[in-house]
């Protein structure tokens, strides 16, 4: 699978009173590392890939994370990312987090190839996946 | 003017890890309480009053704080808000914090009574402020 | 089990440009709801107990959630929580999120009860949940 | 004075229900970028100089932002930061965030040199800056 490494440097307002990152802010950075893959895997960024595949969003439905080591103010962490399970309208993200050599996180996301459901604006539902975005994401 | 009190508790992830709110929060608590003030004005939530009024929204063009006194994990502070000079598309809000009975913060914003612009969808443009948001605003 | 239950008012600052709450956020409003559960159960505020017991915390160690129904700006929504598996130094804590009568998410935690290390003040390691804090949670 | 600039690409999480930054992020991103400044006066992270200075920080005392252009999710931003004026223990900030070659926000801020009060750990005060840094931060 296509792997998205960045980096990421933790900043004080990541961080909460016991001096280490206030751990909602990882699924933000991983919200943005999972746009990321994507604009490796599609050449474009998610603005551009959501409205040319004529879908809403990739919106979240299960996530979680297992924490292994604590991250400060000032380290600099590296942060992996690919697709796992491809089905139909549906998809798997995991993140790995690592400071130097070590783990520090793993975490998983399942998320919906979305568009707007044609009976009711409000609503959404699942829409395949395009082969051309499966190959992309499965290419490495 | 009419005026909107509310009690907030600090909480966990409001702190930075110097153990005192980090300051960007204190904006985004005056982002809600300026939505309560208008709400308590206009007696309907800002979803529906946008719509009411034919509005996008009352975005921020000018704001600023002077921090007094810091707040830690568990303080209840109270933040008053009030709105103040009311132009003919734009207004001021004033927000004080209190920590019993000291004033730990004074914040100002300026915003726009804003509407789409009628020839470009992605832009906006300042729109008369109804009288009857004036003096819904100014009673009290 | 004692169950802490609370409302809380969707604010803009909550959701994205999908105008749905950014699910980071949920995990913040997870956070302050185990430190109300641990409130409403120990009878002190969280910065009281953790020094009562000689802890630095109750540290996440794993953390999952499962998105059923979005919520938007002004929605209220209900935050159920309670504590599930007590053991010896770890617990399970369960978050429920209902709008009106429908489970909107699931979510559930580990953490630990977390003293400083006696050989290394930069680390953590468990300590015993007393007696009377397992009574306290499985009250109810 | 020394100028430190930097890119920062908007993130979907960083946006609001109207589709661009939900300002209160800005003032996190300011602060990243003041910290960046001094990183790159004084050679050293922040958390390194504040221990090598003796300082707890330097804690905000006063802010402002004029937002002129709004940013949305993708846009790529520069933040030009530098130090204004420099007092005995306290000192000025300004930032400007440019989009392409427009100037999109103007801010401000005054921060304060601070140590611990040396009668009361729970207090802090000015500090006088050290000639080296004042010199490190008019450098350029």
């Amino acid at each position: 699978m296509l792997v998205h490494r960045r980096e990421v440097e933790i900043e004080w307002g990541d961080c909460d009173a016991a001096g280490i990152v206030f751990y909602p802010r990882y699924f933000a950075m991983f919200d943005a590392s999972t746009a990321y893959l994507f604009e490796k895997a599609l050449g474009m960024k998610k603005i551009a890939w959501t409205k040319a595949y004529g879908i809403v969003g990739i919106p979240m439905v299960d996530t979680g994370a297992r924490f292994i080591l604590p991250s400060r103010y000032g380290d600099v962490i590296v942060i992996e990312s690919r697709v796992g399970d491809l089905r139909r309208s549906s998809f798997d993200v995991q993140h790995r987090v690592f400071k130097g050599d070590e783990l520090a996180i793993e975490a998983r996301e399942t998320r919906v190839w979305a568009e707007k459901h044609p009976d009711d604006p409000d609503r959404i539902r699942g829409k395949t996946i395009p082969e051309e975005v499966v190959a992309a994401l499965s290419a490495g």
